[in-house]
C-alpha cells in the first residue's frame, strides 16, 4: 500500500424528507445564494422543498448552470455574489452546479482572475465562501469531494482544480428526488461513477486489499441496479444504491494508498471541449479501447476485475480480459450510452483535433506509469470510431 | 435502505515516516499534552520519534493510562490539563489512550464531574480541547470516530460516550510501528475489528448493498490477513491491511443507513468491568453464541455471510449457518483469543453477576430488534461457559 493522506469533512445527509434539514444547516442571518441548472428543479418539487425550508433566510438566485458549467457564466454568478455580499453558497443540482459552486466559493475570494486558479494548480486558494449542496443527479461525486471541473467556451478549454477549502459543508442526498431524472442522465451518470472507480481501481496491484474490495463492491453494485434504475425508475432502494455509490465512487476513499489512472477522463474532456459530448459519453467510448491498448501494463488487476466484477474465470488469461472488456461496453450500451465515437455522429476527422488539444494542454504522458503518449491515445481514439 | 447523517471530519496520515509530520500538524504555540499508556512506546521507538517531531512545541506528559482506561487516571489528567492550562491533546497509543484522550478532552472543558457525561448521554459535550492521535495498535477504531469507553474502577462500571466533538483532528497511522506489538494484542485487534464489523453487518436486510459489500470486503480482508500477522509479524503490506481495516470498521462509514447490533459488546462490557477480561476476549466468547442464540431473527444476512465471506455454499440453511459461526471461532482461536468462558478461568458462577450488572445498567432491550432479553443473555453467556 502507498503512503496517503485522507480527509474528508463532508457532512452526508441522506435519504427521504433531508431537504427539510435546510433550515437549520445553513447559518441563520446568512446572505444565501442559491445556484441551480436549467431549471428541472422547478418541476421536480425541489425547488419549492428548498425555498420552503429556508423560508426566513435571506436567500438570492442564480439560474441557469450549464452542464459543463462555463467560466463565463460562472464569472457572472461571482460578480453577483460580490455586489451582493453573499457569504453563504447553496448548490441545487447536479456534478456541473456544484462544481461551478466550488469555482465560486473560491473565486469570488481571489484578487485575480479566477481562471489563475487553473494555471496555478490551485495553490492560490486560500479561502472560499462556505457552501452546502442538495444533489439531484447522483453521477459526479462532487458532492462530497474537493475538485471542480470548468469549461472556458471562449478558449474550448475544459480544466480541472482542487483543493481542500471547496468540501461542501454539507450535502444532502433524497434518492426520491431522482426519480423524474431522464433516461440520458440515469445512464450518464451510472457509466461516470463507474468510470471513476475504474480510473481509481485498474491500474497495477500494490496489495491494497481493503481499497480493492471497497471498489468492487461498487462496481458490482452499479451493475446489478442500474439498469433496474431505468427499468423501475421509482424503486427507493434501487436509486439509493446508485446515489451512494456514485458519491463513495469519487470521495477519497477507493483512491487512497494506491496508484490512479484518468488518462480516459483526460481525453474525454478533450471531446467534450471540441464536440459537446457528454461527459459520460466520452468516457463509455474512451474506457473500454485504454484498457485494450493498455492491457499489458494492467494486465494482473485486469484478470482481478474479470474475476471478481463479472464472474469470469473460464478460458486463457487473453479470453478472460478481452471477455471483461466486452462486458463492459455491453453495461455501458445497456445503460444507454454509446461507446463508439461514430454513435455520436463523429469519424475520423475529430481525432487530430482532439491529439493537438491534449498536446496544447500538455496530457502527452497520462496514467499510472506515465506512459500513456500522445502515439498512445491516437490509437485509443482510432480503436473507438 | 435507511435515512442517515454521515460526518468524518478527522484527517488520516497513513504509512511510514507520517509521524514526522506532527511538527506541521500541532499547531505552533500551542501547550501540548501527550497522552499515553504503559511505556511500551519508549521501546518501540514511537516515543523518541514524536519527541523529535514536536522539539519546538511546549510539550508536557501524562502516562500511565490503562487498558480499559478509567475515570480515576483520567481525572488526575484533567487536573493536569487545567493546571498546566493545556490547550492541545496528542494521544500515542492504542484505543484506550485514545478513547481517554478524547474523555480529557471533553472533560477538562466541563463545569461538572465529567463522569455527568455518561447520565446525560454526551448531551453536556457543547465543547472539547483539539487532539489529534499517534496510533500503535489497530483494534478498536478509535483513531477515526467519535465515541469512546470509560470504566470507573470504583463502582466496577464500564460505560461508553459519542459526541461530534471528540473527533480527532488527525491520526498518525503508521503500520510499521505495530511490528513489535505483542501477539495477544495482534489477535485482540484482529477480533475486536472483526465483530465490529459483524455489530453493523449481521442484523436484517435492508438492501444496503454499498454497505454489506463495503462489510463483507473488511471481513474478508481480516480473515486473509489477520493469520499473516501472527505468522509474518514484519510483513508492512499486511500490517496496512489490518490497520486500515480497523480503523474503517468503526468510522460511521459501514453503519450508516443499516440496523445495528451491539448486544455481544455490552454483554462483554460487563466481563471486562467484572473479571477484567480484555475487550476482545469478550467479543470472541460472546459474539458466537449471540449468532447462535438469535439464529432466526438474522437468518437472511447469517446465510448471505456464510456464501460471501466462508464460501458456504453446500448443505442446508442450518448446516451452512452453523458452519459460518463455526468457522467464526476457529478465526478467532487461530487468532489466539479463546472462544469460551473457561478459556479464561470463569465457570457457571460468572452468569449471575453479569445478568445483575446488566439490569443495573438497563441493557434489558438489547439488539436491532430489541428483543436480546435478559433472559436471550443469560441463554448466551451459558452456551458460552
Amino acid at each position: 500500500m502507498l503512503n496517503f493522506d485522507f480527509y474528508n469533512p463532508t457532512r452526508i445527509l441522506f435519504g427521504q424528507g433531508q431537504i427539510a434539514s435546510l433550515s437549520t444547516l445553513v447559518p441563520t442571518g446568512a446572505r444565501v445564494m442559491m445556484l441551480y441548472g436549467g431549471g428541472s428543479i422547478r418541476q421536480n418539487g425541489v425547488y419549492d422543498e428548498v425555498m420552503a425550508a429556508l423560508a426566513g433566510h435571506s436567500v438570492t438566485e442564480f439560474g441557469g448552470i450549464e452542464p459543463n458549467p462555463s467560466y463565463e457564466t460562472l464569472m457572472r454568478a461571482i460578480e453577483q455574489v460580490k455586489s451582493e455580499k453573499i457569504d453563504f453558497l447553496l448548490a441545487v443540482g447536479g456534478g456541473s452546479v456544484i462544481d461551478g459552486t466550488k469555482f465560486v466559493a473560491a473565486g469570488a475570494l481571489l484578487d485575480e482572475d479566477p481562471w489563475s486558479i487553473f494555471d496555478k494548480r490551485s495553490a492560490n486558494i486560500v479561502d472560499a465562501l462556505p457552501f452546502g449542496t442538495v444533489l439531484t443527479l447522483p453521477a459526479t461525486g462532487s458532492e462530497m469531494n474537493s475538485g471542480g471541473v470548468v469549461t472556458r467556451k471562449s478558449t474550448q478549454e475544459k480544466r480541472s482544480f482542487m483543493s481542500r477549502k471547496v468540501f461542501p459543508q454539507f450535502s444532502i442526498l433524497d434518492p426520491a428526488k431522482t426519480f423524474t431524472l431522464p433516461v440520458r442522465q440515469v445512464g450518464n451518470g451510472v457509466v461516470d461513477a463507474f468510470a471513476h472507480i475504474m480510473e481509481q481501481y485498474l491500474t497495477y496491484p500494490v496489495n491494497a486489499k481493503v481499497q480493492d474490495r471497497f471498489a468492487e463492491g461498487l462496481l458490482l453494485t452499479l451493475v446489478e441496479e442500474g439498469p433496474k434504475a431505468l427499468s423501475d425508475p421509482e424503486d427507493y432502494d434501487v436509486r439509493a444504491n446508485v446515489m451512494w455509490c456514485a458519491t463513495l465512487a469519487l470521495n477519497g476513499l477507493i483512491g487512497v494508498g494506491v496508484p490512479q489512472d484518468w488518462a480516459t477522463h483526460m481525453v474525454g474532456h478533450e471531446l467534450t471541449a471540441l464536440y459537446n459530448l457528454d461527459h459520460a459519453q466520452t468516457l463509455a467510448i474512451i474506457l473500454p479501447n485504454m484498457l485494450r491498448a493498455r492491457r499489458e501494463e494492467k494486465r494482473t488487476k485486469l484478470l482481478q476485475y474479470a474475476e471478481r466484477v463479472w464472474g469470469l474465470t473460464g478460458g486463457d488469461e487473453d479470453t478472460r480480459i478481452e471477455a471483461a472488456i466486452a462486458r463492459t461496453e455491453r453495461f455501458f450500451a445497456q445503460m444507454g450510452v454509446g461507446t463508439r465515437l461514430a454513435d455520436y455522429g463523429l469519424g475520423a476527422d475529430c481525432v487530430e483535433p482532439v491529439i493537438k488539444a491534449l498536446e496544447s494542454h500538455r496530457m502527452t504522458k497520462l496514467g499510472e506509469h506515465r506512459d500513456v503518449t500522445i502515439e498512445v491515445s491516437r490509437r485509443v481514439l482510432e480503436m473507438s470510431l
